[in-house]
């Protein structure tokens, strides 16, 4: 009954449709859609059309099809993501108000980090992050503390995976991730100089729910900057979060 | 195919599942969620098992079911929320260090107000709102402007529906609210005391892109409290926000 004759549920292909939507397209023709996703013409058009009499597309006057505010609405409403940047989100004003860059709020989803908030500085520097995209955990310093402090078969399962140098500094050799992932277990912070871009350095820590590493909190400062005020702004904002988060159960 | 028996398309049984989720009930099981959307068991423990699997929900150790973090990525990644949120929160921290109460930004959906921001300030007081919650356009400071400035049959549809009353002082004469909006067109901001709450008063105005109205920017003020330093607060970050609007075109 869900499924198609390609034996492909009616939900992944919902998930395939929403999913060729980005922050660089957000409006896309109905053949576009089709075309992107590898749908035949014929059942993209009736799952777009279904999307949008379900608000979670929206159709322009151009006939141009955009993500809906109705499909924001169920997604946020009850999430645990909105939840958690809730409890940040005064926090991360405050890191950025002292430390002035680019500061961030991460989860580990499917072993990438996914980004929930940022809040940036008119003078930060360069950052590769957006909100709702992802950074792979082994190059972000956001994804290292992830990483860190992940359920032990996630980390086996990305070690034994390759890993992409995203600039020269990158670690990609597994032995010496291990070693670093011990240590940011050990001392409770990165600082992760260059492993996304040469001119950046990201300093992360751990935010926990009751005992569990639910986020990571990071800031990127310009590769020269002293690490030192960050972590200590980091470390302070990641105890209030904490606090946040128990009043909030 | 993407029908089940009762012709409720697969989509919009996808919707009545995500839709059970709220602010107030974040965690539930696979037989609540059959019980509060009324769908049979078997139906809805398979819609669950279908979203689970395409990770739009999340099931916990004890077998509870959560939105999932995908569901927020896909949700989020390509939306105009994101676009409006992201130029709109720079100016609205401006406008909390300065009044320091709820700030707040809406959009109109399905004629009603829903919001898509919110900062308090922890001195700050009453709020009804939340990130993602509705609000009826008629009463809210914030829905009085987006009524205003909908398109007229928009107008029409929601005067000739029951006005409901949420407060003593909520408007609920279809005459008087057409006056109001005529008075809001004019003027270019809302002062709404006590329609919500008798306790509050709402401030509103309208947030541009190009020529159309497009979000409304709000204040919440405690009853007794000059709204003049609100209203000159907003028109200065509206200002700004269509003017970051212009440029991320």
């Amino acid at each position: 009954m869900a499924n198609s004759r390609s034996g492909d549920s009616m939900t992944s292909r919902i998930v395939r449709v929403l999913d060729s939507f980005t922050g660089e397209r957000t409006v896309q023709t109905a053949t576009q859609i089709a075309r992107r996703t590898g749908m035949p013409q014929s059942s993209a058009h009736r799952i777009v059309n279904d999307l949008v009499e379900a608000g979670l597309l929206e159709r322009d006057d151009e006939n141009r099809i955009r993500l809906g505010m109705r499909l924001w609405e169920l997604a946020l409403r009850g999430s645990r993501a909105l939840r958690l940047r809730q409890a940040a989100l005064p926090h991360m004003e405050a890191v950025q108000a002292q430390i002035r860059q680019h500061t961030q709020l991460a989860v580990l989803e499917h072993d990438e980090a996914l980004f929930l908030e940022r809040l940036s500085d008119p003078d930060s520097g360069a950052n590769v992050t957006r909100i709702a995209g992802r950074l792979p955990v082994h190059a972000s310093s956001a994804g290292l503390v992830l990483l860190a402090h992940a359920d032990p078969a996630v980390r086996e399962r990305v070690l034994a995976a390759p890993l992409r140098s995203l600039s020269p500094e990158t670690i990609t050799d597994a032995e010496a991730l291990r070693k670093l992932l011990t240590s940011i277990r050990r001392r409770g912070h990165v600082v992760a100089p260059g492993s996304i871009e040469v001119i950046s350095t990201g300093v992360a820590i751990p935010v926990r729910d009751h005992e569990e590493v639910v986020a990571a909190l990071s800031v990127v400062l310009p590769r020269a900057s002293p690490t030192e005020p960050a972590v200590l702004a980091l470390l302070a904002a990641a105890k209030s979060i904490e606090r946040d988060l128990q009043n909030s159960h």
